[in-house]
């Protein structure tokens, strides 16, 4: 078997991938010269997840890569290409790699927003010294949307500060071990008005497209908060801000956005009680080797024929959980 | 037996002391009545516990209250009196309240100083999208200064979010159950260069005045950071200073000072990778109301001639871990 063509969609730090020196034939392309190679790889590594290159590079019916690897968590970009969704190409993401970073991510979010933080250093940019009282974590109630990995490693931490935690999935999965019953995304809006914290860590699916709307947010309290580290798409930004700014909700984190980079013309920037970040929540130091490594782990066993981990089911648009 | 005279040491808002109608003769007293009616009181409630009055006002030898306490962890402002520290008044502390509020508050500190929450929230002030990468706090290592029940709880906390944590007390104590080796402080220069976070929350006392100087932050690593939530006295802030401008530390976060409130032509305002908060670790909602209680709590201990909890080893300079 001469070595497989492993074509990556590249990305600037490029990974690591010194494992497959001699075992495969890496290629580096940008997005304007995809469609042209793809039919020609064995291989595609999406290493560029925020690339919407994929989609529109994709070849028609005849020769395309067997296997397309994404170095992320959700694969929404990519099955926005119906023929890749409906192709037998076996897609694999990065799950595992996110789960921690972003768990640590959530709960300091949760804790900055509970304790007032950005205040803070407003008044400390301003040189004011301006005690206040705070609000106490334990005893709260969270409600995270997403029973992934990653909805499950926020879930255990911050039930670890003292937090009662509900658990949402696409069904209803009674007897979990940690979090007793997983409840469906139709029991969310009587979720909603219980719940101090509510996080957002779905995949980005037909259905969970706009799930935090008007309804969602007048649902929940005036004294919850609201954070979202799953995709821009989940959340409509205009009835988020309508409710911040009429303060029926008492604040909010938004690590995605429905365009990214956020337009430095939005709007959004200035709400008082939206904190704002760039996409980061999962990316710790070394983020990037270990989606490298991740990616060679998977090589190894591609190359040797055996059953990749991390396959995305292309219908539900992420990996079943108890799947390999 | 008479009502006993409580009197209240007062500060805005006064507690709710409901629960000593018809039980007790209350009054309260400004900073500048203190010593005249000192004398009188069998209780004396320190209200306002950022007062140095008590200092001050104690009577010489004869007629002086028989038990005081103060609404705080920290006795260092009582015990500052020489006469109050040699008398056979019983002083009783807030040792309880402020445990989870301020273990969570530290955890909020911890992972806004890996997160970089500050950076973000200053580039969305400036409506600027600027990724980084930040670092994951779980494998990393505290050591927390201070053993008794606020450092065992952040204790706990920081390793609920995968933090390895040394405690650091007066005296080594093999086999906690929850952190091995107690370490005594005289242990202290040897941990310094294996943390990644460092945080104060010692008693004050004679031995711990000034014990983060420019040796201890010498000791600590390039990529550390140091939390105050003890007291101010605590810190050379001079040398604290130093070691964060020149990075040879690479952030800190104080929520206590030498001087409180801290002047607002002080040069820590500005200190970059210094956040500054205005001594509120432990100060969530409904925490007067708790103090109050507490304070009531003992009480009923008193006039039932039953032994008082939270006793000061006056000698030491704080309730000793294991005593009621």
């Amino acid at each position: 078997m001469s070595e497989p063509r492993v074509l990556v969609l590249d990305d600037d730090p490029r990974p690591r991938l010194d494992r497959l020196t001699g075992r495969a034939q890496v290629a580096y392309v940008d997005e304007a010269a995809l469609a042209e190679r793809l039919p020609t790889a064995d291989v595609l590594l999406v290493w560029n997840f925020l690339s919407d290159a994929v989609r529109d590079a994709w070849p028609g019916p005849g020769a395309r890569p067997r296997w397309v690897h994404t170095a992320s968590a959700g694969v929404d970009r990519l099955l926005s290409s119906p023929e890749l969704a409906a192709s037998e190409t076996v897609v694999t993401n990065a799950r595992g790699v996110f789960d921690q970073p972003i768990a640590e991510y959530v709960a300091g979010l949760v804790l900055a927003l509970a304790k007032d933080f950005r205040g803070t250093w407003e008044l400390q940019r301003q040189r004011r010294w301006r005690h206040r009282e705070t609000f106490r974590l334990g005893g709260t109630r969270a409600v995270v949307v997403g029973s992934g990995p990653i909805g499950r490693a926020i879930g255990r931490t911050l039930k670890a500060l003292g937090v009662t935690v509900t658990l949402v999935g696409r069904t209803e999965r009674p007897g979990d071990p940690e979090f007793d019953t997983v409840r469906a995304i139709g029991s969310l809006p009587g979720l909603l008005p219980e719940a101090d914290w509510v996080v957002c860590v779905a995949p980005l699916t037909e259905e969970s497209v706009g799930l935090f709307d008007h309804r969602a947010f007048g649902l929940m309290r005036p004294d919850a908060h609201f954070i979202n580290v799953g995709r821009g798409q989940h959340v409509v930004e205009d009835d988020l801000m309508d409710a911040l700014l009429a303060h029926r909700l008492a604040g909010a984190a938004l690590d995605v956005f429905a365009q990214e980079p956020l337009p430095s013309d939005s709007r959004l920037w200035d709400v008082p009680n939206l904190l704002i970040s760039p996409h980061m929540s999962g990316d710790t130091v070394g983020w990037r080797n270990d989606l490298a490594d991740q990616f060679c782990d998977n090589f190894d066993r591609w190359v040797a024929d055996e059953p990749l981990f991390n396959v995305v089911d292309k219908s539900l648009g992420y990996v079943p959980t108890g799947s390999g």
